[in-house]
């Protein structure tokens, strides 16, 4: 009988994006926002993964600029656990550092690969999918956690299953899509045959760097020399997330069915959605005749809403957002505008 | 053929409220805001009484609170014309110390009484009526300026005229009615007879003493103690309207229609909808997808309001407030709401 691996986290704290406006800004993503509740994202990231990992084996990836911020964080993250992505390339090579960081402090590790930017409602589901994971990994399956679909989302990917996938049972994954139109994610829903891509995987480090040497040798090798100190090989990866580099062309992907109150956040609406699950009444908010609508901020000022259900309120030191929870994606044109005025400052 | 008297303007620059909260403090009232357009609204009565005073003989009431601030908006206000009214005591006393201050100065003088609460938006038709009155007045009558009624409103006291006010003509009071029901507004709109009254007067100051004298000898008396030094002598007059104490008793008081483009800004409403009058947009506002809507501040923070029509949003140092339009007079619960937490220090 063979040696049970070692279970390592990886989560990946970089990224940008304008939906959080103003809250989050080009120095402080959404990771960092406790948009899910009293924690932000990446902290209530790294609590989730503890109870399968200890601190020693959590690694964060994180772009220069926020590695102040991880470090304050999370103050119990190895110094050495923190590996420092030097531009954003999309997922396939930071994964590829991670991967070859943890594969050289433990070459037989099994790793979990963990956005940052989302909630998981149920941490004790999640636990269970990623330790089934865990599982099929040690038996060389690249593993996926697909998140049960519970609305016809064009947002994400699906992964399409060669069987309809029911409980918690693992399948094997027939072919991963992009985000599909309005009519095809609702047959999908229909079909039950499709979970959404959650970019959450599991397998083992060193598979995983075999699949990329044969799928995307380049990005391999530009890692292999980022790590050996040579400048500028870092901007040589190929910038492409995992699902292309490696998953799509890769056989023997499996995947284990989340349903563990998943919610990537995407918006304004979404936040205020959770807060409200959360039951906590916001600090400093008066809500009068406002159903519906929330109040996130940081200034400590007092905020009062009067007749004006459904919206969110956004209170920071140098911008205020009021926007509709119906359409609060459109808070991307506040951004523009502000592109346009020059007001970069704001951003 | 007597001397034509001469003409003193007396601004009434005390009152409180929380309507235009946060805006408004206790130690900020409506008065000082620029709730009418660029100017605050002090100022702007100011300057369109100049178009019939010098200022020397422009004179303002304020209590003690609001004196720098007084001085500081009205640079060119003679020190010795600001009377300050050492306790609110409703516009009987103020406008009693008032006049006998004016009348000490200048014994034959007409005052013109003057709110600095509301807009006017045609300072050329205000002028007109003023001077009709100043006519009125030199012949002995007390004078109010009626505002012509353009919906059934319920939240001001109305004239009601011997006949039907047509025009700019002059006609006598018959009556002060009380702030009516929705249903005898109505009647009053429709009848044609009624006309708002808006606190403004025009008088002798004499001839006003010599009333109050007979009415209310009580605030003549405590009127003439203070003025002589008497402490405490202010607090004895009875804390009474003018309309009360005076008008309402008096004979001969008669009423010039003022059309004028009035308003008493008695909402946040009211005062977005001064604000698209003068088309100005809002500095620093971003506002999509959102008619109607309208930003106040101070603090020159960026506002975005994204698909939320028909809201104001208040932006202050300490407090924000977002309110619907069509319930602005909620505000109020607001401000309980934060008596309640003992918030004093925001209002």
């Amino acid at each position: 009988m063979r040696r049970r691996a070692r279970f390592h986290a990886v989560l990946l704290a970089g990224g940008s994006g304008t939906r959080f406006w103003p809250l989050s800004r080009s120095g402080r993503p959404k990771q960092l926002l406790p948009l899910g509740g009293a924690d932000p994202l990446l902290l209530a990231t790294w609590n989730r993964v503890l109870r399968i990992a200890p601190p020693a084996r959590v690694w964060v990836v994180a772009p220069r600029a926020l590695v102040r911020d991880v470090r304050r964080m999370l103050p119990r993250l190895r110094p050495d656990r923190l590996i420092v992505e030097p531009s954003p390339r999309d997922t396939a090579p930071a994964i590829a550092l991670a991967c070859a960081a943890v594969a050289a402090a433990d070459p037989g590790a099994v790793v979990g690969v963990f956005p940052t930017d989302h909630v998981i409602r149920d941490a004790a589901a999640f636990s269970r999918a990623v330790r089934k994971a865990i599982g099929e990994a040690e038996r060389g399956a690249l593993v996926c956690l697909g998140i049960r679909p519970d609305r016809p989302a064009t947002g994400f990917g699906y992964l399409r299953c060669r069987t309809r996938p029911s409980g918690e049972r693992t399948v094997e994954v027939e072919r991963f899509v992009e985000k599909p139109d309005a009519a095809r994610a609702r047959r999908f829903l229909r079909s039950g045959r499709y979970l959404w891509n959650g970019g959450m995987f599991v397998w083992g480090a060193a598979r995983f760097l075999d699949e990329l040497r044969r799928t995307e040798p380049g990005i391999r090798e530009a890692v292999e020399a980022h790590r050996a100190g040579c400048r500028g090989a870092w901007d040589r990866a190929r910038k492409i997330s995992v699902d292309y580099a490696v998953m799509e062309r890769a056989e023997g992907v499996r995947v284990v069915p989340l349903d563990a109150g998943w919610d990537d956040v995407g918006s304004w609406d979404a936040a205020a959605r959770i807060r409200e699950e959360e039951g906590k009444a916001p600090r400093g908010a008066i809500l009068v005749d406002s159903a519906g609508s929330a109040v996130f901020g940081e200034g400590g000022r007092v905020v009062a809403v009067v007749d004006v259900p459904g919206v969110v309120v956004v209170d920071t030191q140098d911008a205020l957002l009021v926007v509709s929870r119906r359409a609060s994606e459109k808070v991307r044109a506040v951004v523009e505008a502000l592109r346009a005025r020059g007001r970069e400052d704001l951003l």
